[in-house]
């Protein structure tokens, strides 16, 4: 069973080459596991073997070990050093990096089998036992019985004209998007809409003129999204980050700017009017485009919401959506507002084979939408997860004083300030509790200059009811 | 109204540089209609004058035009020249090339309207106004109603568990395919497959090792697949076709070869014994990659079923299906059985963010297969189009004795041979008809040294029961 280990990086053909060895290398050790490559049981070799091998920093092989066994693909327990996880199947893996085996809150009589994570905090997904599954069948029904037979067939590669009448007027009531059907596109996911995009403007750089400058994007981000702008040959550079937020005035010769001005991923403030005015004033001169990510708009507790920045200026905009957080990551169902002139570029790049998802869903979320379901579905999640920030913001102020809790007007998520030096080991110490929640750091662009700060960032939407108060627990034990 | 038609090709952006100039012609008039920069009812040139201004053949842009009014975005009327087809919205056009608005059939007040057809005959769709919508609907509760909550989540890149074990069964079981959960992966239609290979081939070919082969493809098939290999920088070469069918003697050392086995779209046989050996034994010769399109591979009329090919060399052979066809193309479901060294690299390009399809379809269709209704389904419509068939044949032989119906043994279209040099007029008398056929110069390689053969591809799967007869009729009408 034991691996010769002088030979691990090469076995496992381990290419730190992206950005951010530490990515790498948890990125290659978890396709292992899933894979297996890696036979479950399989003890590691020590952290400060495996750098020596790999020629790497012992901490950055401690921190992938942690992130995989927040994960749920090893286990760490002294005495028996780090193995790979018995009981875990190649399962699901999350858009936002999270590869806990979901629903292992429903095999509560082991909570602490190996393999087996209690309790989920790692940002991103809704609370999915409150999606509205008989709502959504009436829907379906509804939708099918009124669909005509042509609906069936291989569609508009813009997607479904109903979702997209639909949506043009819900984004204009409630987000303030300017929005025609007829500059929708829909798409599967916030992810499919950065692909298709990066896909454009790669395109253009294969033209007669230069190669497209890089995509800017903001210091805290995705590592998801900036892989995908990098698959399709798009640097990605990050913009200065500091106590204003996002500073678009740095904008200079870059082809795009990836944005979440609503509610900063994962920081959580929403861009100020004068980096409003500066992204527009930058995409008008230069003719850069501005991608709005607007991921949760929708949740907003405190004040109005903010309106989309894509009402400034439509003709440089793409407003990008998702049902991912206000329903559910899997319908893969999501939208861009495009600028006019953009339409044919996107829709000739989708012609280009395996773009377009399934019509049902589509002709489902068009009439769960018109029918006010839609709306109904947001006001109850709003109401569910702002009691819950409310018991965040209460707990962590009482159990400690010393963190501060920061990004909490909106969305799922905050961010948890910690004393200087202390996120690896609150992560550690949360894997150690099997509690599953994300440092800052993993957040951080590996080019980005802003000072790192050390955090974690808490989703709080992620659990289902019955389990948020014992997540929240578990949360508390490890905080400083 | 009138353009200054002398700059038409720049106007246009014609970049006529694709494997085709007729092709390159046909989808940039398409789009340039579609996208409205062409208005409705702008009268075009006379094919003689665009193709002087372009330098091109004259035939070329007729050809074009043919197709574009069989498709409805163009009108031709004697005296009144070829005009954009008003009424025309920006709407459906299939995978297969096809952009007939469909429905039009229920259109019936004004059956000649310019921008609608009467009859559709292109291949590709199946007869949606049998699309089993209430058994849908039915398993989708059942299946909603079993589904984990994290069922709701991001998923599995390879798609949903249940669906990979359904599918596992009833391919071994109905195709003899060689199949294993872990090594299927779920995909948005059979064009996705073909995409995410593609993609593979390519990223292979980045490494260190030298650039990637090029893919050898049938003569005859479809440009939107070529296409999509072109994409991923994959060049595509025909092999040769000859009345022993497609030659897979010749493969040398391209990285991959795509096939029809069961039933070669759109001549119709299937492969030889023979055949089959020489591309396995060049597979395992070279380490070359086999795609095996088993499109409709459930519709086989006279005989047994022919067996998958993959079954031969599970290990070199990538078997690609389709709900496309037995279902509905709207779906958008179709599945890979992967060789087991090959599920990491296509996983870890669906990972790049952007491939995965809506869950709730795929559970349905687990659900569909599980409880026997997709087995009904399909005899059901193995019934249905083989009356079609049968019909086809019949009338072809008493209307039009000249002409040899081919393909016939098997799926849901057949070639109709006709006389040499007929090919082009029968297509255009099709489009005054308004009657949408192609003709099988388009799905012939442009590459392909196979000599030219005069012929329809008819889809009589396409049109609703009640329209049937009606197409036919038409179809009849317009043979020598």
């Amino acid at each position: 069973m034991e691996k010769p280990w002088a030979t691990l990086g090469a076995d496992l053909h381990l290419e730190l080459t992206g950005p951010g060895l530490r990515r790498g290398l948890t990125d290659a050790l978890r396709e292992a596991v899933r894979s297996g490559r890696l036979a479950p049981g399989t003890r590691l070799p020590s952290s400060r073997s495996l750098a020596a091998d790999l020629g790497v920093a012992r901490n950055t092989v401690a921190d992938a070990y942690a992130d995989l066994v927040a994960e749920g693909w090893l286990t760490a327990r002294q005495g028996s050093g780090t193995r790979v996880a018995t009981g875990v199947p190649p399962t699901p893996f999350g858009q936002w990096g999270s590869a806990l085996p979901r629903g292992s809150e429903r095999a509560a009589p082991h909570p602490r089998e190996p393999g087996r994570l209690a309790h989920d905090l790692v940002p991103g997904t809704p609370d999915l036992a409150s999606f509205p599954r008989s709502e959504w069948l009436r829907a379906a029904r509804r939708a099918l019985a009124a669909a005509p037979n042509d609906a069936l067939g291989y569609g508009d590669p813009r997607g479904r004209a109903e979702l997209r009448t639909a949506l043009a007027g819900y984004l204009s009531r409630a987000r303030g998007v300017r929005a025609d059907p007829d500059r929708i596109v829909v798409c599967a996911g916030f992810a499919q809409g950065l692909k298709l995009l990066g896909e454009v403007l790669r395109d253009r750089g294969q033209g007669p003129s230069a190669a497209p400058g890089p995509l800017a994007v903001e210091s805290y981000g995705l590592d998801v999204h900036w892989n995908i702008a990098e698959r399709a040959g798009l640097r990605t550079v990050p913009l200065p980050f500091d106590d204003l937020g996002t500073r678009t005035d740095a904008l200079t010769d870059e082809s795009a700017v990836l944005l979440s001005p609503a509610h900063q991923f994962p920081m959580g403030g929403a861009l100020r009017p004068e980096g409003r005015a500066a992204v527009v004033d930058w995409a008008r001169r230069t003719g850069g485009l501005v991608l709005e990510d607007d991921y949760d708009g929708e949740f907003r507790y405190d004040r109005q919401p903010v309106g989309a920045l894509q009402d400034l200026d439509p003709d440089h905009v793409v407003y990008l959506g998702t049902a991912s957080k206000a329903l559910a990551p899997g319908l893969r169902l999501g939208w861009m507002v495009l600028p006019q002139s953009l339409v044919p570029e996107v829709v000739a790049v989708r012609q280009g084979g395996g773009w377009t998802g399934g019509v049902l869903d589509q002709l489902t979320l068009a009439e769960f939408i018109a029918s006010g379901a839609y709306d109904r579905h947001v006001r109850a999640a709003r109401l569910r997860y702002r009691r819950r920030r409310d018991a965040l913001v209460e707990a962590v102020a009482s159990r400690a004083p010393r963190v501060r809790v920061r990004g909490i007007a909106a969305g799922l998520h905050a961010v948890l300030e910690l004393p200087p030096g202390t996120e690896a080991s609150v992560v550690r110490a949360a894997a150690w509790q099997q509690l599953a929640v994300h440092g800052l750091a993993r957040f951080r662009h590996p080019d980005a200059a802003t000072e790192p700060l050390d955090a974690l960032v808490v989703g709080y939407g992620t659990p289902p009811d019955h389990a948020w108060a014992g997540a929240l627990e578990a949360l508390c034990r490890v905080l400083p």
